[in-house]
């Protein structure tokens, strides 16, 4: 492979800073448990640094991926929107993480964001774009939670909230249940329209809004006692998470396409998960309100008049 | 739809009566648990019978499923190897079951047999064919429960049993871990060399070879001791079953992308399961000893000469 283009440098350099602070910021949020890293080489070219907590105060299972993965063939999953593509030389690199907590009351949150750079044949330059989001999964209805997380994603992403809300919403979205996997948040991909300066900076809002925007809402239900049948709606639901994950998650599929590292893709999974046949909320619970009212598209934040 | 063709209605008689057969030697066999039936239709035709038992003395949790489906549009999933006939309306039928033990000593098993009917376009005689075939996914390596399964997976199958031996193991195969689903067992798919008596025949002979091999190996190994760490190594290696399943299984594609009942497809997804970050097995123990002689391609019966 050739060096990497100062581009990639200047992301590179992003994402490597990013994965300290914010493994950082995480050990502290915990108070207990510590990362444990592993680094990783692609025989194919690149690699990644894996940290994952596991047994946490907070955190029954925390991972925060940082890869940096080259190739002469572009998987068809990461160029959905570029069948051109398809085949082509490429460096992708990204910060992936996903927080499974112990205590049903928080919500479980998955966070990306990434760089893709390829060099079609023959084209002197290469073509370049930027992705990136954040979700949130709650088991339990918060209204105040939805809402604190769809604000710091406003802020975020300014101009562009509606249509990355709604792609969030799209995206995030098990076709099988007919239903969201959480309340959503934001989500592009092949983002490139401001120019490089500027669609770094956008990625660079979005990672940097994650943190303290989930450390709120811990913060809020953290202390919440649970008994065992929270638990276990916990574990069903972390069910959809894996159906969703391994079903239809475009990251997930490219990592195991583009023969990234096993351990490290499927590190988004939770620890312990339950199935159930046919499993139905009793009316009137708080497990009912989650499916009725917050597992589908919803304007959080009034944006379209009306409450 | 049309009215079901003779062909399709000798498959039907037989799966019924079939389905009916199974779930009272499996009731007997487990001694506590009976069957739940849930019938379902599918808006654009056809539907299913599936039967689940729950928190049995033998099984944790058990599920035989029929199904019939029709309709104008044949998926992707189905038509792997004849894509000329994605797209025109079809008739589905088959059994599936998949049962998980609660003890870790007793095998998971998956038996599958289905008929296809397609109507091309500006043809006369619809295209049909058979598929099917059974796999064991044992938890502890037991040379002698791989042994007698494949016997009788040879019996059943004759002269076809090193083709379908050898294609059970390409298609359970999870190439993101290397490693196959279990020992394997016999599979086919786009079945009708033999004209459609014989090639009914076929599927009929895996169908009923299915139980007494089973039964045999449960009877074997229901009676062991075992521990939490003998529960929590099934709990992990439950996982790789949910990742074949919703990564790679054609069967489970087809239901999902067909818009078959969702709880009847995954239904075949254990209880309880637990992902744990790079676990790896002590060297020297059966825990091991799977992985490194049982979960790959392996000559049971000794067919190609030599131990």
């Amino acid at each position: 492979m050739p060096d990497p283009s100062p581009q990639t440098m200047q992301v590179l350099e992003f994402l490597n800073g990013f994965q300290d602070e914010l493994c950082g910021q995480v050990e502290s949020l915990d108070g207990k448990a510590t990362f444990h890293e592993d680094g990783w080489d692609r025989p194919e070219g690149g690699g990644g640094r894996s940290r994952v907590m596991t047994g946490g105060a907070l955190f029954e299972k925390a991972g925060v991926n940082f890869s940096h993965v080259t190739g002469n063939q572009l998987p068809p999953s990461a160029t959905a929107h570029r069948p051109e593509l398809t085949g082509v030389s490429f460096v992708a690199t990204g910060i992936s993480l996903v927080f499974h907590p112990h205590n049903p009351y928080v919500p479980t949150t998955h966070m990306n964001v990434r760089y893709f750079e390829a060099q079609p044949e023959d084209e002197g330059d290469p073509i370049w774009w930027f992705g990136g989001g954040f979700d949130l999964t709650p088991y339990y209805p918060f209204l105040e939670d939805a809402v604190s997380w769809h604000q710091a994603a406003q802020q975020a992403t300014g101009d562009h909230y509606p249509a990355f809300k709604k792609w969030c919403d799209e995206y995030f979205f098990l076709k099988h249940r007919n239903e969201t996997r959480g309340v959503g948040g934001v989500f592009f991909d092949d983002y490139n329209a401001d120019g490089f300066e500027d669609s770094f900076g956008l990625m660079r809002s979005v990672a940097e809004a994650f943190y303290p925007a989930y450390a709120e809402i811990a913060g809020r239900r953290r202390e919440i006692e649970f008994g065992e049948a929270q638990r276990e709606f916990q574990l069903l639901r972390r069910g959809r998470y894996v159906e969703f994950n391994l079903v239809y998650d475009r990251g997930t599929l490219f990592g195991l396409q583009s023969g990234g590292r096993t351990e490290s893709i499927l590190m988004s999974l939770p620890s312990l998960v339950r199935w159930e046949y046919d499993w139905q909320p009793e009316p009137g619970t708080p497990e009912a309100e989650l499916y009725a009212d917050f597992l589908k598209p919803r304007d959080w934040l009034g944006l379209e008049g009306g409450a």
